[in-house]
């Protein structure tokens, strides 16, 4: 046990601890880390990367997925446990090789409604060309599950020689996201008897391997790739820029959002660079091939409204500064606040 | 998806689709493997094995952990997790190369339960060697989830020399498992309000990488090895003779048992051999090995009560024949009946 840190004090599990801020960063590294921790864990990726040989590393990621509602506007729990894992290993720029699948399931729940479900997992299997090749499922009695959590894991091969990593990133790089922020988030909220309010925004939720695959196909400068999920944007930038060291400058009017969800958004007092999204990739690309990487993205199905939306600045206090849309300045921060939970 | 199965007709999940018996080999066979079957999940082993090339392949497994109580005698949830997914790849018999780790926590869950959860799940890494390279943590909301469940996925290396899989297993070869059986499923059931007896047994919970390696290291004849847990030692027997075709003698006198797990079954009306092991593994290996491998395994803290316990007789009907204490025959079935749910 790493002696330097402080005790984790808080005497009982709370929401915030698994909204991807400021309680969930405390309660990995202040307590889960001291008892688990190792050099590879300790880096918190989306996906551990393990050297096989001279050639080749295992990339290796595994997510829970307890979203509620489980079925939502653009997907369902099913679609979403196959393309979060699929992205989490694309974040190394690996080819998934095979996935698992572990259900745990609550007593009663429809079979109707299991075979949809499945049938979402088998479509994006399909779309991706992957395989679940172990299993496992688990009924617990009523009650003690909500019905339906899924757990997927996934391996992929990495190509020593093209590894993308976050210790790549270097000033002047630029920083490019797939599309429009905060749409999977929003769409949840909608389903929520909390909030009231009726959109057409749907969930993002999509498998963006062969957006990536594309993007190294023309760019030997690929950096680094994040998953923006839970958090949403700026906690992924947040993340980089403290790790690092390295300044980053967001502009807010470059970020693709929806003109709904801008509405929403000014509505519920919420920040959609916070918001949850589960098909969006923020890329750092050496800046001579920021623009040839944007073209190839616009051309994939989840990239057509890919742009530039920052750069990395200097060599500085890890620090992002966030250019507003009315010209202003302010430092991106972790969301302390409560999130919603069970948005992924 | 293959026309030829049967549509799966059940219309809610019920408890006893997870209790390793005849509803849930349904809920897999007919429902499931219609969804995202394929060749190596069809195979439904403890771990998938993926060929990487000429001379490695990839063993990759997954289990959820939902375990009522999370503390019982001889473990906790913590510990069942390593020790599940150890013991899967084990089956491979290859070397656990690193493992992942979700945990699902429910809000208010208090935080001193969580670390000792996190100090089992230490101290079977330190015992094991083994390191957690990614993980995820939620939290959902109070009464969505029951304490804590955890998913632990694993990959290890396979030497494409020495595979051991159930399609090398042959007529003569002898059937040996490790020692007492039961004890995981009566420690449990010992902790349950519905049932109300006091007993001394603690769960068998253990991690058998160790005692899998010292039995390759004296024989080339392992031809296959099954963790049993879920459905105990006879649903094993019983899977492995019917996907192979081979008949399979059991002698229930040389099966270890406690004496009090004896009496405790025979109290409740239990089979003890349907009770769920979590340190119990199932070896088969050529006839002429099977003293030092019984001998090797005798020298494992794990497997000081190895015995011979039955054999394959012949190519048959893929049965397993049981000759009883009293001298009598009955065939083993997959229990039909429901089991307890929760056990692991």
């Amino acid at each position: 046990m790493n002696k330097q840190k402080k005790d984790f004090s808080d005497d009982i599990i709370q929401l915030s601890h698994g909204d991807g801020g400021i309680k969930s960063a405390q309660l990995i590294n202040d307590l889960l880390l001291d008892y688990i921790g190792n050099d590879i864990l300790q880096k918190l990726e989306d996906s551990a990367v393990l050297r096989l040989d001279n050639s080749k590393s295992l990339a290796f990621t595994t997510d829970s997925f307890v979203v509620n509602p489980i079925f939502f506007p653009g997907g369902d729990i099913g679609k979403l446990s196959i393309c979060g894992t699929v992205n989490d290993l694309a974040t190394s720029g690996c080819k998934p090789l095979a996935l698992s699948l572990s259900f745990i399931l609550e007593e009663g729940f429809p079979v109707p409604d299991f075979k949809k479900i499945l049938t979402s997992i088998s479509e994006m299997l399909g779309e991706t060309g992957l395989n679940i090749i172990t299993g496992d499922t688990k009924v617990v009695d009523k009650g003690s599950v909500d019905k339906i959590f899924i757990n997927t894991a996934g391996i992929g091969i990495v190509d020593n020689n093209y590894q993308i990593n976050p210790n790549k990133i270097k000033p002047g790089d630029k920083i490019i996201i797939n599309g429009t922020i905060a749409d999977h988030g929003l769409a949840i909220l909608s389903q929520r008897k909390e909030f009231n309010f009726k959109t057409d925004i749907i969930s993002d939720c999509a498998p963006l391997y062969d957006l990536v695959r594309e993007m190294i196909s023309v760019s030997d400068q690929i950096h680094a790739l994040r998953d923006a999920t839970r958090g949403g944007l700026a906690t992924v930038l947040f993340e980089i820029a403290r790790n690092s060291g390295l300044d980053i400058n967001l502009s807010q009017e470059s970020v693709p959002l929806q003109k709904q969800a801008r509405g929403i958004c000014e509505f519920l007092g919420m920040d959609p660079l916070y918001i949850a999204n589960e098909g969006k990739m923020v890329v750092f690309v050496g800046k001579d091939d920021a623009d040839k990487v944007v073209e190839v993205m616009r051309s994939n199905k989840y990239g057509k409204e890919s742009a530039i939306i920052g750069e990395v600045s200097k060599e500085g206090k890890g620090i992002v500064v966030l250019k507003t849309d009315i010209g202003t300045e302010r430092l991106l921060d972790l969301h302390y606040s409560e999130q919603l939970p069970r948005i992924c």
